[in-house]
């Protein structure tokens, strides 16, 4: 199976061109001396949970922020690391394929043989069946030459996204201990950095030497929180798909007569449809977000989009294009009701033939109303994280079969006076996924790569590698690291009155935040997409000229580096600390005594239960 | 409708570059003075048809070929043109949006204000509808702005394929008249072109002043013939279409746990899919040329992907890439007689719930086979050709459920020991048609733009804008004419035994040669391309840079450049007749008198019924 793995690949001239680009270093990376400056130790961002995620984490909870800093920094504190003895690091690909995933594995490897030449990189092949089964590549130059900038994972291969049996977790520990790893890179989304989590304790409390990093990268770009503000492979599948729908509503423009519903990647999320919307323009998008927390049933949205069909034909307008998440069929309550009720039935052994006959009654009546294709979808069996094979279920198409019927029926009882609706339907899942990385992706990877050799050589454990200030040029970016702790938070689940669980830690996908500057954005222009039809192409991806250094506009509109603001906080501490020395004049004590007395009452009253924290 | 026609778009940055670009003109077109060369009349290729053609063009059957020269070419006999009275042209866009289409119209204003500034154009607004209507808009250069080297036809829009029916024609001849054109410019593919020739013999026939020319547009690449080499949109839709392909490959590559099956467009023809293999080196095509000349059932398709996948499987190989046509459905022949049993059932009135059991005891059984979404799908009513609709039949999902099934099957018999077979399928349709187009679809559209005013201002009517050599550097291109009815074909059909009856004389889609170079490269290399995942990724579409005047690998391999050869050919005849003038001696009467006899012989002997003809 991984006979392929590792094989020099036949490059198209493109490809070759590609493959000779050099990313860049922020300046804080470049040299081989390493700068570390530690914070204060980190909380998770919930309160609540904070407890219960210390207690899953004794050794690794609590952990402070990394901060990578130039040779030339001025931090007095700061350490420095000299000495780089010789290190054995293990890399594995967990999850799925994200472009710019072969730079992680590129960056790393030229920081360790850049700090000794003497560091051995291993890459697991066939991912974490690799993993447990000690099936490694050593890494080369002569290796890497033919995927740098490349997409896909094919250099060592992907297969299931867990680490998390016991079985499992002791196969990775075995296999770290049998290989003498110093470190483990684990480059994946939520689910593999929680892993990763779990991994870093269980090898601190087995006394492992292997320290444990997280990498994160993910096209869903919902691995999102405080300490990161983006992931490998979202700007890239942003940008193809962006391309696809803008020549989608070129063709709606040039033909005028067809709707178009396009669905997209994103299952716990619609970060992808919300970047898509904001580069491309297309009349209509539906985030799952907005569906759950506004209730929508599918009866709701129909007429939400039939709406608008009527107020287009009204300016003798017959097409459009509107997009969807492909985690949106789960965000409509009803149907994620008749979800559950169909996934219950299938864990008490109910066959899949007999399902549609045990539905409790206003399931059966709800299930019975949908056309027969999205019956046979909505019967699949659930994944193994439990959700609906959401790849599979074509909610474009019954949408666009829903309206299709409100249309004739509007038209049959003469409230609708315009052309008959015509809909065409797409799925954009997967052509996306082995894209060349954009400029952006191979970057950041890059750069990602570099900062989980210098986690490691600060014997850092149970952290992911992190890069803020994104939107900014990359010799402003700021390099660090967290604990992977702090990004957790627990899940309550209530089942019924009363009865209440807790969940695991872990880091949950991140949604779109409604109240942030994206959704604000796209909400200022909703109407103007919808009536306008102002679709703008940004054309297929470029590497150079205008576009080549575009960044995603969901990115570049949030305020974020929570880095930067942290570091910023520490300046001034460090500074009242400097002017207030014993020593200084009694006034100045007093003016400064009285503002943070100032500054802490407003603090505690923010962060204590039931005060208005914005997170 | 069309209040949105001709509207400035906002473009993107890299849109406004490419608004920026100033395709080049081969050497005879430069300057303003038109050199045109008219060769000998035309024949039909189709020497069975000719009659036919001739009797139903009588105008403008037979007309000579026409070649553009550069100003200072030593032709004698070429006419010179060098008065260009003001003209009025009207052109309009007739079938499927092709990413050039635009370009056509830059080209043809162009070369009007070049010759003469008070020439007119007028674009006619919704595609046919306009031309019935009379609703125009004249084209400026400040309107073309935002449209040069755009995708889409949104500039002028387009609505039916259509001008056929009496009324339409008559309606088409008003607006000429109305609107006094001299010129009528009409952009399409094979069924566009059709009419426009109709068009040339009713106006000839009808003594109106206006000329009609055709330009070969159309993304599926069919209309090729030995005056056409290729067409404007097949260029960018291979290349956007064989990145998408390219994704998914290696998508597989990394995972390696399934089979893609991907649809591409071509109705009667592959030519996407065939061009889209060569460029991106996926496992396996289906082309329905080859299935229609072996005759292959359903059962022979999935049983031959079968034996692939487990030939794969043998070598611990659980994924690939699998292209077809969307017109594979109908070469395939007991579907295609079943697809005319349920049309017929359609014309004889009876509805689409009842068909089902009105079909012959044969076609009952091969319906009541195949799964449910098929069946809905096979019993939608024909287009207007009389052709099911083949975009909305999934055939790819057909395979691949046949294979699944099949591979169960053998894997409970124990004659296939491999994993389970997985499978994912794609439709990529209508996202390329909009796309950006490439840089040769730019440069070709714009000459071909630039050739129509050439063929107007020499007063030919009925001709094509052609250009050949185009797999040369663009200052290689040869530029001419050919009249339209040249291309034709007349079909007969056979009614059961005795009766047939004979078509109306048509240009054809150019079916897949089956002997030509294109198809043996592939021949060559399946072998390759199935087993060894020699995955080839040309990249996003590029206008800099490597990759970004590659050619077509069709149009590449194909040693096309008919018209040349005529050239050339009328050269030797030229050069014989110069040398062999009276007053030479007996010799070389003598040696040209032999060698032309044996010349003739060969000649007749090829070109008689029942003589090898090589076309």
């Amino acid at each position: 199976m991984d006979s392929d793995f590792g094989v020099p690949r036949e490059l198209s001239d493109l490809q070759k061109l590609r493959a000779n680009y050099q990313p860049e270093l922020p300046p804080c990376l470049q040299g081989t001396t390493v700068r570390v400056e530690l914070g204060d130790g980190t909380a998770a961002a919930d309160p609540l949970g904070a407890h219960t995620i210390s207690r899953s984490f004794p050794h690794t909870y609590g952990q402070p922020l990394a901060h990578f800093l130039r040779a030339t920094a001025k931090v007095p504190d700061a350490q420095i690391i000299t000495e780089h003895p010789v290190i054995r690091v293990g890399l594995v690909f967990c999850g799925r394929q994200s472009p710019g995933g072969h730079n992680v594995i590129w960056g790393l490897y030229n920081a360790l043989k850049i700090h000794n030449p003497d560091n051995v990189l291993l890459g697991f092949l066939g991912g974490t069946d690799g993993l447990f089964a000690q099936k490694t590549l050593e890494i080369t130059d002569d290796i890497l030459s033919t995927y740098k900038n490349q997409g896909g994972y094919d250099l060592l291969g992907r297969t299931k996204d867990q680490i998390r049996s016991t079985e499992q977790v002791n196969a990775a520990l075995n296999t770290c201990k049998a290989l003498k790893l110093d470190g483990l890179v684990i480059i994946g989304g939520v689910t593999s950095n929680t892993d990763a989590a779990q991994l870093a304790e269980t090898f601190a409390e087995a006394k492992c030497q292997t320290k444990v990093v997280g990498v994160p990268v993910t096209l869903n770009g919902d691995l999102k929180n405080q300490f990161v503000e983006t992931n490998v492979g979202f700007d890239t599948i942003c940008k193809v798909n962006s391309q696809l729908i803008s020549n989608v509503c070129t063709d709606a423009l040039s033909a005028e007569k067809y709707y178009y519903f396009i669905r997209l990647m994103g299952r716990k999320a619609s970060h992808v449809a919300l970047e898509c919307t904001l580069q491309s323009h297309p009349n209509m998008v539906i985030l799952a977000e907005e569906v759950a927390a506004s209730k929508l049933t599918l009866f709701d949205i129909t007429k939400q989009i039939c709406d608008a069909v009527q107020a287009r034909a009204e300016q003798d307008k017959y097409h459009g294009v509107i997009l969807l998440p492909e985690g949106l069929i789960e965000s409509i309550p009803e149907i994620y009701a008749l979800l559950q009720e169909i996934h219950g039935l299938y864990r008490e052994g109910v066959s899949g033939d007999n399902i549609s006959s045990q539905l409790s009654p206003w399931a059966s009546a709800l299930f019975e109303f949908l056309p027969p294709f999205i019956k046979t979808q909505l019967l699949l069996r659930p994944e193994s994280d439990n959700s609906a094979q959401l790849s599979q279920i074509e909610t474009e198409k019954l949408l666009a079969h829903l309206v299709e019927a409100e249309m004739n029926k509007r038209l049959k009882a003469g409230t609708y006076k315009g052309k008959k609706f015509n809909a065409i339907c797409h799925f954009f899942g997967y052509q996306a996924r082995g894209s060349l990385p954009s400029k952006f992706d191979c970057d950041y990877a890059y750069v990602l790569g570099h900062i989980s050799y210098h986690i490691l050589a600060a014997g850092l454990n149970g952290y992911m590698a992190t890069v803020t200030n994104l939107k900014n040029p990359l010799n402003k970016w700021r390099c660090g690291a967290a604990p992977i702790t702090a990004m957790m938070t627990v899940k309550r689940f209530s089942h019924g009155p009363g009865a209440s669980s807790i969940g695991k830690p872990a880091i949950h996908p991140a949604t779109i935040d409604l109240k942030g500057k994206a959704y604000e954005l796209l909400n200022k222009n909703a109407l103007k997409f919808l009536m306008d039809d102002i679709y703008r192409n940004p054309g297929p991806l470029q590497f150079d000229g205008p576009g080549a250094d575009t960044k995603a506009v969901t990115l570049s509109v949030e305020d974020q580096d929570y880095m930067g603001r942290i570091k910023k906080l520490q300046e001034y501490l460090e500074k009242v600390r400097s002017i207030v020395k014993p020593g200084c004049s009694q006034d100045v004590l007093k003016a400064a005594l009285s503002s943070m007395a100032s500054v802490t009452d407003v603090l505690t009253l923010m962060t204590s239960p039931g005060g208005s924290a914005p997170m």
